[in-house]
């Protein structure tokens, strides 16, 4: 599995700060209202997974905001700054955050932003082996997805309040991911993570269309199933449908595939299924 | 019309700070999610307007949230002493936010948060005299206003960015505000402010049951058509509605009562109408 590498490493506009010296004005935009993008990548021996993918969601969501762009051979630098002392098989997160900087009176942004890049390597998350390898118990949260919002869907924001509301919603530490549906019933991610489905030998995921963020890795599973012969499908999945399910799991940049093994008291003893199966050694593989 | 008092002054969990040295940790959830509340508050000659309404409304996001309430008499230690210095008839805007502070593991809170507390005076905005007495040009926003969202409506939350989507649509300084509508087409409120129109002698204002955030300075005005025995209701109010009102007008606890004068090419040339007049009036008397 490789090691995890505890310490955390931070930059701030590319100076590099001990964590409890890594601190940003109050007055800067990304504080006072979540004005600003992030993205979260993995980083194992040295090697930055999906950069590119990760990197044109970041300056599409600053192209949409009105934000001017970063500077894509800076944030490859510090990317390759923060990976390179990682050692074969070590792993870590990189998170980058992007916003507007200071400035602006009240919600009108100032002309000329000065933006704020922050670059963060944090340890790999420690969730127990056997949710890759066994699967995950999930819950159905009662907060709804948002929808209607002009950016939904299309950046990541650092407006993750609703999502944090879902995760409010457990406490159960053996619960591995929430799935928000919306309005209408339909589902359309988990707090984290993307959803899929498989029925007869179909790969379904959520059409994210009108709310929900399709997720890098998200991406990579429907090209792999293109790639494999495995017939996929971007459709609205109704939370019942996900009882008729003969696979279901979770995606993203961090875990991979979670296979899912049990979903409002029904369990998928099979977990993981021969389709998500298929798919995760495909999602490994292309990493190399 | 007062004084402004320009100089800006800052405490971080009660701890007085320069604004260039005044910062918080990037590890802040108010920073990496916009996991906490603000409020806005007018302080004229000393004295905090409506600060019941504004630190109530600030306790119920806390609790909402799952966040431990802020030290009711600390704030208003903290709101005294931002306040104290303003001579009689200097303005300065009260800012207060409160975040659940660094923490969790992801989306997921910390077991015993440690919020973050920011007071800020800044200077009144220099809105151009005008707008107050003649009335305001208002604008119609692409961006919708998002519904479904589980704590939206009940907290003014610090995830601002579809309201600064909404904001970023015109650059012309002579529109003061631009209106939200849903994805039905009813307006809902402005980036800023409320809205109130008066037909055939009855104010009304959009119900806020499914979207938008009632306004401390709405509910008074509320309160105030009750004792002045003005007809009020809430209610739907359509985007091609607005063009039949007798009166139109926006509050905020800052700006008090804007009079619309220009809403979608029509000109309000009366603006500000009779009953705006003397809800603006029982609201300036109400102020003392």
């Amino acid at each position: 599995m490789g090691a995890q590498v505890d310490e955390h490493q931070i930059l701030i506009n590319g100076q590099p700060c001990a964590p409890e010296a890594a601190v940003v004005s109050v007055f800067d935009r990304g504080f006072q209202y979540g004005d600003g993008v992030f993205e979260t990548l993995a980083a194992v021996g040295g090697r930055v997974r999906e950069r590119e993918a990760h990197l044109e969601r970041l300056a599409l969501g600053a192209r949409l905001l009105a934000i001017p762009e970063p500077d894509r051979q800076v944030l490859d630098g510090e990317l390759d700054r923060l990976a390179r002392e990682l050692g074969k098989g070590d792993r870590a997160v990189l998170k980058v955050l992007y916003t507007r900087g200071a400035g602006g009176r009240g919600l009108e942004p100032p002309e000329s932003p000065l933006p704020t890049r922050v670059l963060m390597r944090l340890p790999w998350p420690d969730h127990p082996p056997e949710w890759v390898q066994r699967g995950v118990r999930i819950f159905t949260c009662r907060t709804r997805q948002m929808s209607g919002a002009a950016l939904d869907g299309r950046i990541k924001s650092m407006n993750q309040l609703n999502h944090i509301a879902a995760r409010l919603e457990w406490q159960d530490p053996e619960i591995a991911e929430g799935l928000l549906c919306d309005l209408s019933g339909r589902v359309i991610e988990g707090t984290v993570s993307n959803l899929f489905a498989i029925q007869s030998g179909v790969l379904l995921t959520p059409d994210l269309a009108g709310a929900g963020l399709p997720g890098v890795t998200r991406r990579r599973i429907l090209e792999l199933a293109d790639e494999l012969g495995i017939p996929a499908h971007e459709t609205d999945l109704y939370r019942e449908d996900l009882q008729e399910m003969e696979e279901l799991f979770l995606t993203n940049s961090v875990i991979g595939v979670w296979p899912i093994r049990e979903h409002e008291g029904r369990n998928l003893p099979q977990a993981p299924g021969p389709i998500t199966t298929r798919l995760r050694e495909a999602l490994e593989a292309s990493y190399g």
